[in-house]
């Protein structure tokens, strides 16, 4: 099975962990039935110096063609100046777009070895593993009428709108209960449909998806403000978290925050059936360490394993990449960022080399 | 000094909860230079069954005549089918907006003896004393236009509206600011101003107000979305958090969550200076236990001392009912809800009988 896969490793510490990636991706073609044949291009600064614009359409071009987009990083003080609309930002503001990317993918797991990392009890995060499924391209960062309007008298008014449609609602909530049949089996809807027409509607129309084409799934519904508390409370009550982009950013993070270790957590942006996804650490591009060969390599391998999984239709590979991280950890191996007493310090290239022997073993 | 309260137990525990703190003004009556007079009315359920309606126009009148109200609780299964406009809810939404009640002040303290019952771990969340005060009367929940529209291709559209004005920032970041000079002089700003017009003016008012007259208060402007993951990380870094309704009505809860006991949170909620503020306990009316003489009166108790303090300009009495509540939690009593192995479990007479006995120590 050959697949086409778009690397782009942008700014920062981007190009040396997307380096580990191309290892296993080597490793991969040699050793499975699976060939995935990459290309690679300039995004965010590094695609601003070489060719003026933070995405060139000819780097979208090759994103449409290709089954997945797996990202490093982009950003950095070099390019704080530059006009807002070609800002390295502006890149993956427009890719999302342009590849209408609605379902956002974050997962919040904690790893046995890292768990001491939490903030929260050890037993209350043990073997934690939440997926938030959060809607990224409406509700109220996008709704119009927007903006700010001086009412003349020395008061200004600043508006946002908040909207969701029917098909809207319904893409993202498919998403969220067809990776729930993969995983536990339960889905947890939040909106504050006591408060808000829009809060309703999502509750509707996620009720009825559920009722006509997934009764195997267990589904719940839990106002936003309960769900922060609940993630607080007793987190390993849920399997798939659906939710707005508003709510979902807020609890998309504070779930990730339960982790403890944000340079650990992998992300994804989909599409519809079919299209390209786009895969991408949760951590940012870190320009004060870039260069020096410390950068953590796993949160972009792990978001390579949620391509395998979601994008190349690669499950048993993916959970195995996995399996080899968890062992990494298990084995006591750290980067800098993740370092404690007792373990080992390793580079990037030696933390996505033991990736790998994992892998054979 | 004579102040006039108004009490309004309310439904279920309300009453044996408001009864201690009956005690507690007795008390402050006899010893101090203060005078307390107080009337009382049906409110809530109690009210629909005496007089048909949850709050009625008389009970109004004497509130707004009151220096502070302070409220048990509201609600219960035998009024879950009374129409929506006269449940018991409603008459809580009708003083606080009667009465223009437009901050929402939420504390979350961990006292020491209860540090347990915290998911997080003790190291986290010891000391921990952060006052959320939230815009209670705006934004998205109040906005319009607002509504479900069918628009007519199997498709429907829900709408909500943020809006806030510059005189509804400006009179809640008052409340903040003159708030954390009382406290640790720190307020921590939350909004979503990166992508919300209404965040980039809530951001700019507060910046705007801060500089003309709070420039003792050091001022902090943090994402929402991030500050639902500090709080989880290193709460102790918030002294005040100001923030609209939504953000407010998430991250209040989120930060009482952290605490781990939900039934021992006071609350208040104010208008403009000199209008009575209304003050009560976050738990509900926990009709299950009702009658039974072992609720937990130490929230109402709070409550009341944030009465104290924020309407009847008596701090030092305030901060010795707190005092006070946390020398009996040292001591070891317990109600039911907050029992743990080797304390003494004590029915709600009790509790408030030891609150005054460490008053009078
Ligand atoms: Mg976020
Ligand atoms: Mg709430």
């Amino acid at each position: 099975m050959n697949k086409k896969l778009l690397l782009l490793p942008g700014d920062g510490i981007g190009p040396e962990i997307i380096a580990e990636v191309r290892k296993l991706i080597g490793w991969i073609n040699e050793h499975t039935d699976l060939t995935i044949d990459t290309e690679e291009d300039y995004f965010g600064g590094a695609a601003i110096d070489q060719y003026g614009v933070p995405l060139r359409d000819e780097t979208l071009e090759v994103a449409r063609k290709s089954d997945a987009i797996l990202m490093g990083a982009v950003g950095g003080p070099k390019w704080d100046n530059v006009d807002y609309s070609i800002r390295p930002e502006a890149g993956l503001l427009k890719i999302r777009k342009q590849l209408d990317l609605f379902a956002n993918l974050r997962p919040a797991i904690v790893f046995d070895a890292l768990i001491d990392a939490s903030s929260l009890k050890p037993e209350i995060v043990k073997g934690l593993d939440i997926l938030i499924v959060r809607e990224l391209t409406g509700g109220v960062y996008f709704g119009e009428p927007r903006g700010i309007e001086d009412l003349g008298n020395g008061e200004r008014r600043g508006v946002n709108t908040q909207v969701y449609t029917t098909s809207e609602i319904r893409r993202v909530g498919k998403v969220a209960f067809e990776i729930a049949q993969k995983r536990q089996g339960k889905v947890t809807s939040c909106e504050k449909a006591n408060v808000m027409e829009s809060g309703k509607l999502w509750r509707e129309e996620i009720t009825r998806l559920h009722g006509e084409s997934y009764s195997d799934v267990t589904l719940e519904h839990m106002y936003a403000d309960n769900a922060a508390m609940q993630l607080c409370r007793r987190p390993s009550q849920f399997d798939v978290i659906v939710t707005d982009n508003l709510f979902g950013d807020i609890l998309s993070d504070e779930a990730a925050m339960l982790t403890g270790s944000l340079g650990m957590l992998p992300s994804a942006a989909l599409g519809a059936p079919g299209s390209p996804g786009l895969y991408e650490p949760v951590h940012g591009s870190a320009p004060d360490i870039a260069g020096q060969g410390i950068a953590n390599p796993l949160a972009t391998i792990l978001s390579f394993a949620m391509l395998l999984k979601y994008s190349l239709d690669s499950v048993e590979l993916g959970d195995k990449i996995e399996a080899a991280v968890q062992s990494v950890l298990a084995e006591g191996l750290r980067t800098a960022d993740i370092m404690v007493e007792g373990c080992k310090k390793v580079s990037t290239v030696e933390m996505g080399d033991a990736v790998i022997a994992a892998l054979k073993a």
